[in-house]
C-alpha cells in the first residue's frame, strides 16, 4: 500500500523554482525513508504530476510549432523538426536517440487559386489535395457537375462529364468518436479516379471537416496506376454551400482552378526513436507512437504535434522516476504519416519503415499505441483482448477512472496509421480514445495552430499515457494472450 | 384599443401556401369589419409578423450574397448588386426606386502573399489593408519590429525602423457593444503613417477582430497627403501569435510580403433609393440606411448584406400594410461605405453623396437610423433627446420590450457611417444597438458568408425595425425637439 510520505516522491523535474524546491525536499525525504511503492501507486503519482501541469507537453508543442511550423513529409522543415526533436530528446535524458531515414516522393504545394466565373466573379477558398497533379498554368475552367455523394459520382456514365468539373458535396457529421470521417473521406481518396472515369477535367469536394470557415481541409488522395489521375481540390464549407445554393437558384456554377503543385523524387523522410531503457527486461518494448510530419497549411499543432508532445511528455515523466520500469518504453516520432505512398498500398511510409527496420525486435514489442487525434480529452481505453484476463486491466482502469476514462468493451479495431504495420506484424495494441467533436473543425486546415490546444485536456492526455505506459512497462503481462 | 378580430389584418404577404390561405381569410375578415386599429396595434402586428418569419430578409440576403457575392466599392459586382437591388425593390412594390451614382477611386486587391523566412519557412495568412499600395513585384523583405500598441510605434524615433517591417500586436477585446473596436482600429488607420515616419518599409498589424482563425481581417486605412504611405497588411490572429512567440523565444522573425493591389481612377459607386410613400405627409421622410458594398474577401453577409436585408424587409412589411403611414419611409442602400475617401476626410462616399444630393430635402427628414452591425439581436434603443419628451418613446419601448430591447438612457453618440453626413446636417438619429459579441469574429474577413447568419435574431431585427419605422412614420412627432 502506498505511504503518504512517499506521495510526492516521483514528482518529475518541474519548471518553476518553488516546485523545484518542493521536489528537492521530497527527494530528500524519499532517500531517507526509501518506502516500497506499488506500481499502481507510482501510476497514480505519474497521473497527478501530469495533471498538475508538471509535464513538458505544452512547451514541446509550442517550440515545435513555432520554431519549425509546418512539417510536410520530405520537406526541409520535416527534417529540421526531426533534428530538433532528436536533440531535445537527448537533452531530456532519453537513450538510444537516433533518426532512421527512408526514401519518399515528396509533394509540394504551389500557388493555387479558385474562382467562380458564373454567376459572378467570386474568390473560392480552395486547397489542392495532397499528391494531386498541377493544372495547366492557365488553370482548368469548367461548369460544375454537383454530386451529393461519391457513389453518385461513381454512377456517372463514362465520358458523361467531359469538359466539366466534378464536385462531391457530401457533409461530414460531427461525432465524439470521429465516426463521421470514414463515410466522407472515401470521396477524397477515390473521387479523382471516379471523376476521371466519367471524363471530368478536375475534381472538387466539400472539405472533410465539421467547421464552417473559409479554410479548406487538405489531405491525401488515392492513386490509380501509380498516379493521382486528376487535379483535385477541397473547397471550404461556405464555398461548398455557395455552389449548392447557386444550383438551387437554377444556375450552373462555372469555376476556374489553378495549382502549380509539384513532386520531388528522391526525397526522404525519417523516424525519430528514443528509449527509456527498462530496468529488468530492457529487450522488451512498450512502443508509443505519434507523427512528426504535418500538413503544410497549418503548423500541425493538433495533427500531430499534440501526439508527439503527449507521448514524449509521458515518457519523460517515466524517465525521471527514481526507479525505471522493467521493460523499455520506446517513443517513435514517425515521419511521412500524411502521405500515403502507392507502395505498399494503405501504409504510411513512417510506420512501414519502422516495422521493416525493427522486424527482428517486433516479437519483443509487448504493446503499442499511438496518439493522433488532437489534444482533447481521452474518454475511454481499449486494451488487447488478452488483457481482459489479467488484473492489469482492472488496475489500469482504477488509475485512469479519475481522469474520466471508461473501459471500451471491444479491443481496438484500428490502432492507427503509424503503429498499424507494427500491429499487423502481431504486436498487441491499445487505444486511448479522444473526444473528436472539435478535432475535425481544424484537421488538415490552416487553422491547425497552437492556439487551438487547451492545456487542461492536454495534461489529461499526458496523465493517461504516462500511467498506462508505466503500468504496461513495469508489468510482466503478455498482452499476446499467454500469462507467464 | 385593438380588437382581436383585427389582429391578423396586417400580416404581410407570406411565402408559404398555408399562410397565404390564412392571409386571404383575414383580409376578407378585415374588409367586412374594417376596424379602427391604433398605430401601436399595427406596430405589434408588424413585430409579430416579422418574428414569425413572414419577412423577406433571409431570402434577400441569400440571393444577394449568392448571385453577386463580394461587392467591393467601385467594382462590377457592386454595380450588379445595385442593379439587382433596384429591380427587386421595384418588383416588391417600392416607389421612386432609382440609382444615384457618384465618382470614386476604386481599390482592387491583387495577388498577395506573406511568408516567414526566419526562424523557418512558414506561410503567413495576410490580407492587404484597403487602399494600401502594392509592394514591388519581388515583395518586401525585412526583420519584424514588434510594437505592443500604436502609441509605441508612434513613439519610435524617425528613421529608427529603416529596412524593417513594423508590426503592431494589439488585441481587440470582445464586448457586447463592440467597444473593443475603437482602441485597436486606430492602428489600422494611423499605423502606416507612423511606420513610414519611423522609416519602416511596410506595416503589419494583428487583425482587428476577436476570432482565432487563419483568416485576416482587412479594412480601410488612413491617408497622409492624399495617399496611404506604405504597403500595409493584416495578419490573422494565429499568425500574430506566432510572431510574438518567435520573439519570446529570442529570435527576430523575418518576413517577406507581396501585394499587387491597384487603383482604378474614374470608377463610380452608387446609392439605391426606394420609398414607401406616405399617406399624409409624403414629403417628410423616415430614412433607413444600410450599405450594399462589402469587402472583397467574403460575400458581405454580415457587413452589410444583413443590414440591407433588415431594412428592406422592414420597409416591405410597411409597404404591404392596408394603410400606409403618414410619412414616407425611405430605404437607402449606400455604396462605397467601406472606402474612406481622402476628400472629405472621414466621410464614406455613399453617405456624403446622399446628403449632398438631397440637401434640400434634409430639413424634411424627420428621423434616420442605419443597420450595420451584423445580424445578431438588438438589445437596446437610443432615441434622439427630444423623443424623451414625447409619448412616442414610451410607445416604442412598449412595442420593442417583448423583443428583449431596453431603453438607452443617452441619445446616440454615433448614428453610423452612412447616415452620418445626414445626421450632421441636423437630421435626428436613432440607434438600435445589436449584440456585437460575435460580429468581430467575422467582420471584414473571408468568413463573412451567409452561413454565419442565424434566422431567429435576423427576424428579431426586422421586427424591431418595422415596428419602430412604422411608429415614427405614422406619427407627427418632431424629433428635432419642438412638438407640433
Amino acid at each position: 500500500m502506498p505511504r503518504s510520505s512517499a506521495k510526492g516522491s516521483i514528482v518529475p523535474r518541474p519548471f518553476h523554482a518553488p516546485a523545484l524546491l518542493l521536489t528537492a525536499a521530497l527527494l530528500a525525504l524519499r532517500a531517507a525513508a526509501a518506502p516500497v511503492v506499488s506500481p499502481e501507486t507510482v501510476a497514480v503519482q505519474l497521473r497527478e504530476a501530469a495533471l498538475a501541469g508538471h509535464n513538458i507537453a505544452y512547451s514541446w508543442l509550442a517550440e515545435l510549432t513555432t520554431r519549425v511550423g509546418p512539417r510536410p513529409a520530405g520537406s526541409a522543415n520535416e527534417q529540421a523538426a526531426a533534428e530538433w526533436a532528436a536533440a531535445r530528446l537527448k537533452a531530456l535524458g532519453f537513450e538510444n536517440v537516433h533518426i532512421e531515414t527512408f526514401p519518399i516522393t515528396a509533394w509540394v504545394r504551389g500557388s493555387e487559386h479558385g474562382e467562380l466565373l458564373v454567376p459572378s466573379h467570386q474568390p473560392l477558398a480552395v486547397a489542392a489535395l495532397g499528391e494531386s497533379p498541377p493544372t495547366p498554368a492557365a488553370g482548368i475552367e469548367g461548369d460544375v457537375a454537383i454530386f451529393a455523394t461519391l457513389a453518385d459520382l461513381q454512377a456517372a456514365p463514362a465520358g458523361s462529364l467531359s469538359g466539366r468539373i466534378a464536385f462531391v458535396a457530401a457533409r461530414m457529421v460531427r461525432t465524439q468518436d470521429g465516426a463521421g470521417y470514414g463515410p466522407v473521406v472515401a470521396a477524397r481518396i477515390d473521387g479523382p479516379q471516379a471523376a476521371a472515369r466519367a471524363g471530368a477535367s478536375a475534381f472538387m469536394l466539400r472539405s472533410v471537416g465539421t467547421d464552417s470557415h473559409r479554410l479548406p481541409h487538405t489531405g491525401t488522395t488515392g492513386y490509380t496506376d501509380g498516379r493521382v489521375p486528376l487535379p483535385a481540390f477541397a473547397l471550404s464549407a461556405p464555398d461548398a454551400d455557395q455552389l449548392e445554393r447557386i444550383a438551387a437558384f437554377g444556375q450552373t456554377p462555372r469555376v476556374r482552378l489553378t495549382s502549380s503543385a509539384s513532386y520531388v523524387r528522391g526525397a526522404h523522410s525519417q523516424n525519430v526513436i528514443a528509449d527509456v531503457r527498462g530496468s529488468g527486461k530492457p529487450e522488451e518494448f512498450v512502443l508509443l507512437g505519434a507523427h512528426l510530419d504535418s500538413w503544410d497549411l497549418g503548423t500541425g499543432a493538433l495533427d500531430d504535434g499534440a501526439g508527439t508532445a503527449i507521448i514524449v511528455a509521458a515518457a519523460k515523466l517515466i524517465r525521471d522516476l527514481p526507479h525505471k520500469p522493467r521493460r523499455t518504453v520506446r517513443v517513435v516520432l514517425f515521419g511521412s504519416e500524411e502521405i500515403a505512398q502507392p507502395t505498399p498500398p494503405g501504409h504510411a511510409a513512417g510506420g512501414f519503415s519502422y516495422a521493416e527496420n525493427h522486424r527482428a525486435e517486433l516479437p519483443r514489442h509487448v504493446l503499442t499505441g499511438e496518439s493522433d487525434l488532437g489534444a482533447d480529452r481521452i474518454y475511454s481505453l481499449a486494451l488487447p483482448a488478452a488483457a481482459g484476463k489479467e488484473p492489469f486491466a482492472a488496475t489500469a482502469l482504477r488509475v485512469l477512472g479519475p481522469l474520466g476514462i471508461l473501459a471500451e468493451h471491444e479491443p481496438p479495431r484500428d490502432p492507427g496509421t503509424d503503429v498499424g504495420p507494427t500491429a499487423e506484424a502481431g504486436v498487441p495494441a491499445f487505444v486511448l480514445y479522444q473526444d473528436a467533436n472539435r478535432y475535425f473543425d481544424i484537421h488538415h486546415s490552416a487553422d491547425d495552430t497552437l492556439d487551438k490546444v487547451e492545456r487542461t485536456p492536454l495534461d489529461q492526455n499526458v496523465a493517461a499515457w504516462a500511467a498506462l505506459a508505466w503500468l504496461a512497462a513495469d508489468s510482466e503481462v503478455n498482452f499476446r494472450g499467454a500469462s507467464r
